[in-house]
């Protein structure tokens, strides 16, 4: 593992109108400002933190493909492709890297559709409903868990 | 909202092939000659009519991000991703614009999974099996329901 | 196949309250209004159209046998029956005449009960949540049907 | 028990339509050829048959509650009441006359919800699929039935 | 409001059949004897009490519609229709009167399709397996409410 | 089609326990009793009837094969197969042979397990609860079905 | 029987927040109120009742088995143990002692999962719905039902 | 609220075993640990932190209970009580506090009974598989919520 | 492992009732009666049999944290909360002490929701319809896989 | 009944490779040192014990049939007929001989398709997951209870 | 593993009517023809090719254990023993030789209940619609797969 | 038919990860090996053989719409696509070119989402788990499929 550990953050589909979409439901913070104040607390932590938000499926999956080898965690919202994008996950099982899935909101109070989702069972951990603080949760808990292996190698 | 109505006409995955693809369920006319006839229709009755027609649903979301603000209405025919993307559901719902869903068969007379549909919960209202004559229908109840409304205020 | 063509409208139970019943859900306008714009509408285009209301299904499963070899098509809101009358949906089936169902509300986003019907497999359209005007837009398709067959026998 | 066995017949709604409905399936003899028919053979037999059809479930139910005390067995063809009506099941409980169900045609080889019978669990037999000859069958079985018991007493 | 309090109470099919049918399950006493007794106790705590019983899903149907705008409350006894009737949930709805349902027997000691109500999640209360005196603890539960919105207005 | 008609009772297993199992249930004739009396009765109407009670699937099937363009119809009671055997079915779909399905008892009325049948979609007419006369009814149905097809060819 | 019957109430978990926990659902009468009004109740018609509340199934089961032999009667609103507790209907089994189930609130209007009850298939009656007043209505089903026993020993 | 912000951790059965049960799965840090250390960071914060683990429900209950008013937020492990207890969540729904549900492990990783939470649709967020880091998102993003009612009133 | 083997033998609720409760199910032997008659026979078998009944779930679960490893095996009849503890299945995880699960009564017999059970997919074994024999077999059961390991040791 | 009991052991398809077949599942021992062992343990017991093993259904409804009125009691492990065999069910039941189902492994812990038995609700009981301990046991049940009922004629 | 392999063919019911069943579905090719030419082809590539086709399960599954240690594959069509016998798929398992599952036709396209099968799940590989080519893929790929692990030996 | 075939072979998602994507599941032979294998195989038999693979749904769909008329049968592999999409189901079906669908690995062993395929029921033939073979299998069918029709031409 490199000395400066690498994760990758993804966000799915209309996140990209985070901040004018349905603000009662996600805030008024668009998704530039939450990346910007990630990378910001990632750098503190000696973490390099890059970014891709697409709402292509096939952009997502090649993105990912591409860290093969190269990043040691990713964090993603896979937003509504959670619940029906089978090569997602195996986009994220086939490059081998652990990752944590975040939904801004609280998935298990809208439609019963957004209870089934396709990366749960196989990532570290799932949070919802803390907002954008939920991804900088899942950087702590990624960080956590990938030094106590280097500790451990 | 402005003085001409604007209505984005949005077809969904394999519509390209209408005209071609399996007549007898479909009919002979192409796409293009439905919407030719659709845009001359929206004119007689001082609308501004828009389309497009994508295999991808990523193009698709896009579009309808695009018209945040833009448009009156949503005329859309799925197709395929009716009963699959909760994606393009959420890109409809993301820019707060009245929706009409339009399919040119009966889903009902079809397979069983073409019964669930991830858009008629959100939608003003649903037509299917009158062929071509649906896109006029939804067309017509946009212009209604518009009108109510700017008489209304 | 008569000169002029002959269309039955069937409404089922409680839609004898429209216009007072849950005017919020249902708008203001009487069924005797809807009925009588859309007699004028037919008129218009040279079709005679009857009308029977009934909150008895025996009424309306009879209403339909007397239209055995009498009526060139069908418009029916099944109202509640549309859920649980098997008996309407074989009387329809014995008189082999074509019928467009029409629910004046988006049944879909309303009790979960309402999404199941046992006449859109058998109709030849499906319409809902246009208001009163679903009514029209399945006359419309009715005759497009019925001039197209006739032009081809 | 009386001297003479009487029995009634009971057709529920569409079956007036029996010779001209969908006569690929159900056959060309009329409802009246085939009870006349009936009504022979359980003279033959020294059974009094009636008879009622009705497309309304109130005429059927009331049909039967006067039965109450005064028939010994009832043959019925529920028809499309078969899998909607528990009304129906409970007036032949509450009038607690034994009694066969007829189908003309075999209900297992049409529409999965004609699977479903209130009648089934609660009548002596069921017969499906032999056409009018069922009824006959049922009214076989029934005059055995009675006048084992009738002998046993 | 009025003065004096009006109360439709509405049997449902075979409820006629109280006293001779299945006399283990419901008892021995008879409608009318069951509905005397109510009347008589109404009028004591100063309520009209009026009274339908059908088996006809369409005369229950229209007593409702009838009492639009004309009684404080219903007390409706469903019987066989609870599990198979939208069309009577509906005139409920459409007549916006409060209404409680009540069931002589206990429905969940019986056959697994009794279970299923259209009525219980729009009714103010629900009761059953308490005999007549149900209809009794209904009465008295509309008063309580009806006064208590009385004197709060 | 030979002038004598042919048709094959087949009888599944347990059947052979007839008379002494569970008689309160099956009654007290045997097995050997109810087909002497059948043979009886199809000779009287010019019918070559043969016999086999097998507790073997494969004996069952293989008697079946045995039939192929040698009888008829088929009359079978498949006994615990009916909800368990598909290869049963396959055989006799494989020999092309029209079939009634015969149960003694009315299987409705027994364990939820007993409703389903592999047979009842593909067989000419199903009939339970008649007892023994189950068999002559198929008989009936069966020799009335040849007959009608001869007469027309 | 003892000259003075005996009733025992019991209140499940959560019930002690009575009058302040979610007042627009529950009401502001606290559960001291309403048990000291059901004392005077029961008194006045010669009952002698007891109560207990308790959010710990353990010291409600051991209270129901206390009573084995002691009282003639239960009535008991399990709260949120309707849905989840086997232990506590086994506990009134065991004891074979008559119950009534109570739900102030309608369950029927609230959360899916409260539909399910573990006691009403062997409660005598169930009673939803009509607040404080349905304790009462099962205290006069129960002493009716009970004088009714004695009257006929 | 009060100047310092007061929230209370609970802990559900069997998390008293934490650090001995079943390592491989939970860790090896033991209750009082992970306690202790968000006890610290906590008081960092300037909140009030106070705790509670028993294996009763009852108590759990009753500790929620005596926070009426009290607390600021709460933050649970309802451990295997998450997918049993209706009463849990009803006593947290009485005292309207704002609760976060925390898991340890990633539940959707293990028995699919684990799947189902009788918490997740009314609680603010969700964490579940950051180990004890998931204490401190949720005191984090409760922290972050609580400040910015504070700020908007 | 200790020489002298130690086993516990844990009942849960409702099991205090035994002999008196529903005697025509579970007999007139008490469950003292049965645990003597147990304990007798571990002695001769030189195994020390302690005993915990509890209608608590919390003094349970305690008690199976307390045999951290101090015994050898447990036997478990969960009764009731064999179908809704979770808590009490995660309780015997975590001590990671091999259990048999026992049954007095053949529970496949009963009601339905007795054929779910939170153990058995953890037990060692399952015994049910023995009466108290079942724990005897347990025992005999549990001795004989321990000395096994004891010799393979 | 005789005075030397007299009990049958039926082994099911594949148990003939036990002591070969998936050793780390079932063990290596033979099935006929463990009928030999059992068979001895009968012995002392003055029993007589008959054993049949076949991996033909059919051979196994004849071997029980034989027993009809021969035997006390039979010991069954049906194997994988368990799940598939109600011919097998139906044989035991049409010999009325009381049986216990034994299988060697704790099925519970294997695919959920051998969660299902169509022969536990009319076993007198079940016993998995103790090996060949399992027919010991069931054979001491067997016995207790015969020896009870002979007792008490 | 010998020199030359060894594989077994095994195929199911009704598989002897090849040929003249049905054979709009499944050709006219019989299952002899067939046979031999996989035999010949199996013969230029070194393998000796068994055979054995029953309408019998259990001859199925002893031909099965008499391949223990002989053989190197097995290729199996089931047949209609697919979708039903455990019997025969815990014979495959016994013997641990690797099998190939092979389908005639396509049984997706047939009726819901041959979706299922008790062999997918434990197969090498599963081939299904490319008829009799079907059973040689399947031994090219046995063939491939033995010799692999011969060169890893 | 041109007197050369083609052939198109469709790869889905990730299927350029074959090689180094969790190899132990899928082989380490990359997507470039098989397909030069393939083509090579392909060219033996005069088939002209060309290759898409993509990440992209709407990429897959355009390929498919490109062939029509163009080619004479396709291979597809929709990996993760299989399970959700319909859109690519309708452009094959849109293009009227029989196709099979193959899978490396045998999804019935898997995850239980990917038991279900949109391919399979119109698919021509279905295979799994014999790795690269699968696409030689497929080619091989579809060859003797249209060489068939061509000679029958």
């Amino acid at each position: 593992m490199s000395a400066k550990l690498k994760i990758l953050l993804v966000n799915g589909p209309n996140l990209n109108m985070l901040g004018r979409r349905e603000t009662s439901t996600y805030g008024t913070q668009t998704l530039n400002e939450i990346v910007d104040a990630l990378t910001d607390y990632a750098q503190n932590q000696q973490v390099e933190l890059s970014h891709i938000q697409s709402n292509s499926e096939a952009e997502l999956i090649e993105a990912i493909h591409a860290q093969y080898g190269q990043c040691d965690a990713i964090i993603i919202n896979p937003a509504a492709f959670t619940h029906t994008s089978i090569a997602l996950r195996d986009a994220l099982l086939s490059v081998d890297i652990p990752f944590y899935e975040v939904h801004i909101t609280n998935v298990h109070k809208r439609e019963p559709f957004r209870r089934k989702s396709y990366f749960s069972d196989v990532a570290e951990g799932v949070i919802c409903g803390l907002g954008a603080l939920g991804y900088r949760a899942a950087l702590d808990a990624a960080l956590a868990q990938l030094r106590k292996q280097n500790n451990s190698n």
